[in-house]
């Protein structure tokens, strides 16, 4: 409480990277994250750009969106916010480099625990999994719920989400290439590799960009997007400069213009 | 033709690496793998042993299980067996490290294309899906289509999948555990790590172990099982030794009670 | 021959990241190469702008420095001009990413052949060697006979040189640390990181920096300079755009200033 | 010297895997280690079975050697039994995956410090230095003093030394040959793979083994030897094996003969 008094009166504008103001509804964040809200009236918006651009430009609190979630939603609005897909069917199965994991010391992460391993952590519990939900509802006006599962990749940066969903009956390949299309046609960092194209997280190592393709299973009926970002880019520091841009009345990519590094 | 003719006359009995022999319905070998097939009548069995063991004994011709199918059909067979899980829900999402790829030289495999990154390919259209249908529709008798997405980690050798399927209702997360129990009770190569374990890949490098651990998500009401084989050992060779100690009337583990090597 | 007097023709000047303009003598280059020297009077300089910073000016043809060789006259140039080190004692062993053996396939470079491995390979035999020795005479007046050792570290990029060499008498550790501060105060892309510092391949990966740090040990009388580079920049390319600019007149950091990317 | 007392008096014999029982003078061990010494007066034996069998046999106290010592020992032991180097021209580089760092968290240990990255550390004060120079005395019955150099490599385990030798004057590449081969003809866990030949860690991966492998560079007079062990296995808990294994009067290769894992 006090926390939101003092922060409501300083004249200044605040983007803040940790999960406390990126909820709508506080509660989601304290059932996830088992503390108390201290600043539940906050004014504060979701700072994912692309997205919540127009909610940006004016906020005075921006809760920089996190990195899976990031892949995740860019890789899934289109199919939502079109309404392309069945809401309950979405799965999130994602993985990140070690610096996803942060720079605490635990045995866990010590390397060579991680070298030449793979493992999934947190099932059905990464706190990343409300936020994905808050966006898509609010992308789609639907309440959606996601199974999410993040692993561990032995390299240093990186995220890729392989998103699975079921696609609603008579929804053709060309109506989900124009989805994109029409939702990203012009956003400065999000590529668009096409249908049946595959991002790997080295494109975008070092760059603020986020790499989407995807795939549709005639089989199964299901479309499977695959998302790339650098977590420590577009899932962080580079997302929050980029708020910080649309904030400020900057130019949007104002110093985020980096070309990835390859190899 | 000539080629089943031969084989069938030789005074051997035969343990196939390859796919020839994998499937019971040489059209769908045909379909997935564009080749006639030249030996149909063959009687041949599917060489995973857990599943197919009495199969084995006798078997002529055994077509040794793959890499990512061995991975997932372990991981499935409990809750395909005891009718747990809704058979058209399954995804299977794996990642392999890079020895799955072979030996073959391709740019693709280049060691600076593949370090610190990390990468999906052949989605919806990956080899090994029909043969984990097969293996699904044997231990369940029921039709299953599956969604399997393979990944490239940067690490030697090792598989981990993690298989989604939602659950049937009233299923509870105890009639789950006792279905692992009961089918893998007294395998020798099954660890159950348990429900809510977590394996990975570094616990079975270079043994013959497949490690299952599994998770059950609430709100989604979908089950997640984490498999983790070696897929050079589990995967490929010593499911070979194995079931060649089944079909000769060995001990099932001559040769492969071997240790893992960690890290 | 031809090749020579078509270039020397040519009304372009040229940079080339290939050995063949790399020596003064090219009965060295033919030693070494086992090939004939087409172009034997070509008026060329080797191109290493710390060192030939005033021939590159106006040289018509430029033979790009090696990376193995930068790293190492680099680390070894201030000893040997002020003729602070015995000059047949020194030794480098150096160290490089994969990257570094180039594109093409071969088993050697594949990815499980490399991956959790260390090996050194050309041991007295590598091409870079008279480069070194070359650049060494240039510098300092004698006739110097160097041991050089290159390994493959599994990474994607990056070398480090570690360079041996015996102290003259009575050189005192400050008249060594003078050495390198008069040869590169002013140099942009050399970082002195100084005496008991460690120069890490990370430090300067995707730039074009060349880090540097010197031990001395008391026991041995020997001075290790250690020398960091990123083999794709100024091991290679960026090397290519120093000389370009230097030789086009304009200031030698165009498209260079790229910070190093870390983690 | 409470602690010697006590020891002395318990009726067991001793594998100790730290430094303490390592000097035959302790004032060594005081000087590197910075710590008085309390059992000056032990009965103890370096424990590194190819150079000091025979004690090993009774000694109380076994001083399990290094990892790094082991590799360097057993690459110039040859070479210094047979007076066939200049006993001051030794220089051993060395590097280490990251196991041999320890468990310890630290954040230089941290994943993403150490990924595709490269660096030296503790040069000319690492604390394996007169452990080596110890083994050389008392094996070729003179003083010498060593540089030591290491380094760590992005790779879970495995050491290579590479160790640079002045060969004295009228010494043949088949002298030096046959030293190898007198010295470690017999030997169950030492692999000669000859001269020009390629040591690689990963050869010995989960082994005992140390293989090693002589170039013999005529322009600088110099021998270098390529030693790799594994830091886990013939660097610590192996070698620990393979001395009580002597100590206690059983086949040397009891339990220690297993296959490296490759890939």
């Amino acid at each position: 409480m006090d926390v939101g008094i003092k922060l409501d009166k300083l004249p200044v504008r605040i983007i803040d990277l940790g999960a406390d103001y990126r909820f709508s509804d506080t509660t989601i964040y304290e059932a996830w994250y088992n503390v108390p809200h201290k600043h539940k009236d906050a004014k504060r918006v979701y700072g994912l750009a692309e997205i919540y651009r127009n909610e940006i430009r004016n906020a005075k609190i921006i809760g920089n969106a996190g990195c899976f979630t990031t892949a995740s939603i860019l890789a899934l609005a289109p199919l939502v916010k079109h309404h392309l897909i069945e809401s309950n069917s979405i799965i999130v199965d994602a993985a990140s480099g070690i610096s996803g994991a942060g720079r605490g010391l635990k045995l866990g992460n010590h390397f060579p625990e991680l070298y030449d391993n793979f493992k999934a952590y947190n099932v059905a519990h990464h706190r990343h999994t409300p936020e994905i939900e808050q966006a898509l509802k609010d992308i789609g006006g639907e309440e959606t719920i996601v199974n999410f599962t993040p692993h561990l990749v032995p390299m240093s940066r990186g995220i890729l989400a392989t998103c699975y969903a079921t696609i609603k009956e008579n929804i053709s390949a060309e109506v989900i290439d124009a989805a994109f299309q029409k939702v990203y046609g012009g956003e400065k960092f999000i590529r668009l590799l096409g249908r049946d194209a595959y991002p790997e997280t080295k494109f975008v190592r070092g760059s603020n960009y986020c790499d989407l393709g995807w795939h549709i299973d005639e089989r199964t009926q299901r479309v499977i997007i695959l998302s790339a970002i650098d977590n420590l880019v577009k899932g962080a520091a580079g997302q929050a400069v980029q708020n910080f841009n649309i904030a400020a009345g900057f130019y949007e990519g104002v110093a985020l213009h980096v070309a990835p590094i390859y190899p």
